[in-house]
């Protein structure tokens, strides 16, 4: 099985792919109620995401350089918390394993001042392949490659 | 019954609460793919409630000057087509009744050039009393009465 | 002389072009101070431009198709009112005359309630071709063609 | 002469206030030429004010909690070069001394690749007092006392 030989080759044992990324809470992103708009939310997660693809080799470059796109086909946010101007959140984003052609993410948003919990979501995105311009029923080679160097489905 | 007294003095006769208007996409607002960025159709959201609240009486600030803030405390988002530079979108928002101490939206995008759905969406949110900023667990009076006015749940 | 015949024959005498357009201020542009951020009236110039573009055959997608951007090279904004959630703004945008292969426009943005002035702004683009990715030094074909047929310098 | 005495005390013989930071570029603030689009620049003078504002002791918050607001009246954008998606950018925000009651800031933003300029602006703000709501003509007291502080006028 692909993924437990390539757990045993790269070592990783089952622990999760995940990464961790500190963003500072702009004067801009917050709104007249003085609390971080909700739809700032979508960029912390996309630093998130991108953050991940540093860390990873996941970049939206890298996708984009091995002729796809990965649009967002779902998106769901659940707000616990605010934050505000002065504030600095942390944003954890973890890669869901699927068999589907699909990149899916979780995230969690903490506020760093007290590491409260201010919102859980996730992310879907599906395979565009450039040239066609047409949705991949199947994951692209260079994710299959992706998968298999990380051990995850 | 409130409803149906309601339901009769207004007329409605359970005709549901729906709004529409058109917004044109910005150029800022689409991405290096081309396509609009994922998270600007929480703008036109934005913009489908508060034409909603211009239509029913629920805008944001008659909330705020009754007392209350309206926070997003859930957000959910399917995208099923692309729009691009030059296009305009029909953002359909529609009253969703409940019993909960909740505003909750259905949202249903349509490209206008050819209207084909693009994005599906639901909005959840909860009742803050400004004085005091905690969580109300009942209906504002102001909400009570604006339900009764269009007779929904 | 280009210009006078083209005045001539288009009969705009020297009046100047220009177009204006009403732009609702979102709840997500006004900042934590309850006015409009400062960074979103580039968006309102932005639908200013853009709706001259409509009105006199410039858009954004008209310049793309005739195989040039026009990249923004200069810009100016001065600040003398404030607007906040819930209000409309006019956007006034104005062809600035100039023999150098640049778009210039002014901008004059009012406040709908009061017709007071909020902002005067100047933008400055120059053309860049896509397939070379270079500066024009002269203005291309499609823009002198577009001067002719207005009339302007 | 209050500039002098206090140079002395904090022993800055003149040096300018200067505050650099690194601001990764979004995939969200590119825009369809897949450059990062004018407007986000005010986002990143912002990143830069607010680093300055940290150094040095002059955050949004500070004023606020003073009792200011600090509201926008001029800015400058001059563009030389563009920045792209996985670019990162150095912005060096610098204080321009003045007499009169104002904050004036001068920006530099470097691509951080090959350290080439991209863009230089300025943005000057006045002082709103949160009670009274009008403009101050006069430095308030603890502007004055953090220019005391730093040596500067």
């Amino acid at each position: 099985m692909k993924r437990n030989s390539s757990r045993l080759s790269v070592d990783y044992s089952g622990e999760p792919l995940m990464s961790r990324i500190e963003v500072k809470v702009r004067f801009s992103e917050v709104d007249s109620i003085r609390v971080v708009w909700h739809g700032s939310y979508v960029r912390y997660m996309e630093d998130g995401r991108e953050d991940f693809g540093e860390k990873y080799g996941l970049e939206y470059m890298t996708i984009f350089n091995n002729g796809y796109t990965a649009p967002m086909v779902d998106m769901n946010l659940r707000y616990l918390q605010s934050v505000t101007v002065g504030d600095t959140v942390i944003v954890e984003t973890r890669y869901v394993p699927t068999k589907a052609a699909k990149i899916i993410f979780e995230y969690s948003i903490f506020r760093k001042s007290d590491n409260a919990l201010v919102l859980t979501a996730t992310t879907t995105q599906v395979f565009m392949s450039k040239s066609e311009g047409i949705l991949e029923l199947n994951n692209p080679p260079f994710y299959e490659e992706w998968k298999k160097r990380w051990g995850v489905e």
